[in-house]
């Protein structure tokens, strides 16, 4: 744990919502996780564990999102004095709609409060075009003076480039004190307050300015999607990854992929997939949430996989769809074979273990095990539970052992 | 109809061709539609029925693209005059190769001549690399003075920003007079020689600048497509479509798209293509044209829809081919369905009724029919002819019902 | 042969290798072809076949790459002096990371030496961003005084914009005597010494910035795979080739388009594809290596070639995987087409003569032939070996004539 004693408040109400969507703008998906996620990893990876969320709207919903490790509540600004009772040591107030501030961008607010002896401290930073933000005003020193909430900012103070977030770090017991008596209107209204008291207020500079970007709609969404995907793919491509040709590849956050692997143009890649070491990726791979390539496996055109673990030197070379699948090493998927998982109503797992060859056109209906060393022919389909016996090759419509067939 | 008493000459002859194509260079294509097309739909939209096209080259094949409502003849500039004789009211001009500009801006020329009395509207604009276009001079007072063609224009005037992209709007009556009496060399040197006689010409502005922009060869082609593929995403974005991240998806002109609609990457949407809310589109799918998803469909990877209907919430989410098929509500297309809908010499029909079920690797032989929650079991083969009868289960190749295969 | 009396010397050793990689840096992948091959590349077109490559670390694996006309070498500048012992005529120095310079230019270079009666001329480029490569310091008449490695630069040598890339061209016999006399420690060493002695140094610009680019990590990679891929993007069009939406679209370095084809969005061709005119590929196409289409032919959606030929006006439209396989003309390949060219030993081939047509979902255990208009039936599995018949139809799993299945 990298911050003690800091509690986190999430704003995840408030704010308009131009998203023209019938879902909650914080549920939205950005590089495929909600929205509000990421500002929560940051929190977390920063190490805060204690987090409450402030929402309004389909709250279940987001309380759902945001998972176990965080106390959602029903509730806008108004709402968080309530969650200062019993709150000691510092307090970080963040915005859900705010998801690409960094876990060192957070870490330094709650030092910079710390080292520089602030009451409070404000992330903001300078940018071409300040609209739709909160602006940041200075006296002629260049001492912070107030947050302007862009509606009340004049004409003058419009023109302001630096902007508010709506990021802070507070000591929690001036904080609560200051809700208490200050009635203000939002966090920013306190520390307004408290310049105009002279109290020490101290400013916050993300590394990229990017970090304090607001998501209002679906073009911000879209903005904050390209800033994601490029600086992963910047990431992975310092860790020793060969993207070919990252402009026509695609690559959601919190992906692991290991060094010399290669990733070939046009290849989704969901949010958690997990990829080892000197592994080839499409093009036109699809690997969705819960699948893991182990070292030198190889998934390539026209392949999907689904919450699938494809063992080390294993391949699936076309056509093919893999769902709920566990393959063991050295396994070959032959071209256009497919794990019909559904039946209708519920997924069933498939298992093919190691050594084992699937001929073009294989059917494997779930659930169903293919041993060891196991074969199926091309255009086979092995039924529902009739797994195939290690060493044995089946053939035909549906599958049986060779020289078994029907009739022989 | 927004613009009545409007005749437009749309110009697709002359101007040098340098696609190094065997085709017409207005009917290579432009986000799905030949280039002509978008222009005439401009005019359209503006509320304009009475359209003649003026063409050279593939008369009859330029005809057929323009489509029953436009009026197509051989001939060029000359041919204009011809155009005339019976003309009221006003007359706009336009070239079939500049297909950016919007139905706004046509209405804006006409309403100019109009409202501001003048006897001819010039569209016109400034841009920074004006070389290609004829060049607008303008007297010390800043009055129109002449279209001088580039190949004709000093030095000097080559160095002006002010471009005309060969769009006019003109009374009908003076129009004809001075075809007949001035002999002029193109549309501009009517305005240039009205100027220099002291008639009132107007200048129009488009809203954006590339309006104006005209395609001479493959270059342009793409940079107009490229312009048009943005336009058309912020189209779909402001309307409350999720686009995953639009850098990589690729949607023609004329596409219908609901709210709430997650379009993923990689997905390729072609003209025309009608799409209902809360639908999921790919990644990897390719919707053709004539193709419709019903509201809450989903199309999945590997997937192409061709002149297919797609009923409310059903699904074709890996590996399938549909081409001519009506699918109705909650049906389940499994991965790798495929209708064969080719046989060598035509195209065959399929219907798939509502709740039905189709196992992985399912081929259905065209024509034929899935009643409805019919199923056909994992590499089914259902030949053409074979209807599938209500509730009832396929399977095998060639497939029959359960418990009624070949030799039981 | 366009240049006579050159050699080449190629140093693909020495420099820091910031790729975090197993493999050597030259051997990763540009376009298609290991790095090192571009420069090799441009050697070869500008004529000259005289090629020395001192390379270090796997040297075998480096000089397989080379190829065979080139003569590969363990070791790095000090391994030159040993190339030049019978050299006369003219030596050409280049890097093997720095791949896209033009022939155009390296012949420039040998040019200049040879017309200005220069001693040596050495690549240079000013750029923005000088950092990473050798800085070219001038003397106040604008002479060239010397090339000073980065690290022993002085701050203000750093700001100097023009660099040189460690391309040069050299008269042979002074090189010999200087390596042997001055014991330098580069090439670069070798001009400044001259320049100091007053003898005749000439600069060579190339036509392009780019072409100095050294590449020393993956994100250099990136950048040069981007300004590889517009080059030959922009090749394509310029000779007639409609690419659709470029943006979207990666092609390799050395394919041959025919004009009008049509290339759709998301499509990969590899390095050394070999297309007709007036074909269509695409969309979610993947043309492998060693893949020829004759004129007319067509490929289709989430269709992969490999080492394939596809003959005049062929198509293979939907969800096929043709490898290792010869198909004639006028064939239709139904949509889920796969040879299966790979028993899990070795691939093997696939004749598809003339006229033949393949139905939906058909398998083709390689080495199989379909003679002409020859067909097989949906779901069909045509064994290995088991050829069909010129004009005969086989259906069923395995494939058989029909009307001559089992039991009847």
């Amino acid at each position: 744990v990298v911050l003690e004693h800091v509690k986190a408040i999430v704003l995840a109400a408030g704010g308009s919502d131009e998203m023209r969507s019938s879902r909650p703008k914080v549920l939205h998906e950005l590089a495929g996780r909600p929205i509000l996620t990421h500002v929560l990893g940051a929190l977390r990876e920063a190490g805060i564990d204690s987090v409450a969320l402030l929402a309004e709207g389909d709250v279940p919903k987001i309380a759902a999102a945001a998972g176990e490790g965080v106390r959602t509540l029903a509730g806008g600004f108004d709402a968080a004095a309530g969650l200062l009772a019993d709150a000691e040591g510092d307090v970080l107030v963040v915005r859900a709609d705010a998801p690409l501030v960094r876990p060192q961008t957070l870490e330094g607010m709650v030092r910079g409060l710390r080292e520089r002896r602030a009451d409070a401290v404000l992330l903001s930073a300078c940018c071409d075009d300040p609209r739709g933000y909160a602006r940041v005003t200075r006296d002629p020193e260049g001492r912070f003076r107030a947050v302007v909430e862009e509606a009340d900012a004049t004409e003058e103070q419009r023109k302001l480039p630096e902007v508010s977030p709506g990021a802070f770090a507070f000591r929690a017991a001036p904080l609560r004190e200051a809700l208490r008596t200050l009635k203000p209107s939002g966090f920013g209204a306190v520390l307004t307050a408290w310049a105009a008291a002279g109290r020490p207020i101290e400013t916050a500079r993300p590394a990229d300015m990017v970090e304090v970007y607001v998501i209002r709609n679906r073009k911000d969404l879209v903005a904050a999607t390209n800033f994601l995907r490029w600086r992963e793919l910047e990431r992975h491509l310092s860790a020793g990854v060969t993207v070919v040709d990252p402009s026509t590849t695609y690559i959601e956050a919190d992906v692991q992929i290991g060094a010399d692997t290669v990733i070939h143009p046009f290849c989704v890649i969901r949010a958690g997939v997990r990829i080892g070491s000197g592994c080839e990726v499409g093009p036109f791979a699809h690997l969705r949430g819960g699948s893991v390539l182990a070292d030198g496996a190889e998934v390539g055109d026209f392949v999907e996989l689904k919450n699938t673990r494809l063992g080390a030197r294993s391949k699936a070379k076309h056509l093919s769809y893999l769902g709920d699948a566990v393959v063991g090493a050295g396994v070959n998927i032959g071209a256009g074979t497919i794990t019909a998982n559904y039946d209708g109503k519920t997924k069933n797992p498939t298992t093919i273990e190691d050594g084992a060859f699937t001929g073009c056109h294989t059917v494997l209906v779930a659930p169903v095990t293919m041993k060891k060393n196991s074969k199926t022919g091309a255009g086979a389909v092995v039924p529902r539970g009739q797994d195939v016996p290690e060493g044995t090759t089946v053939v035909g419509v549906p599958a049986r052992p060779l020289g078994k067939r029907r009739g022989s």
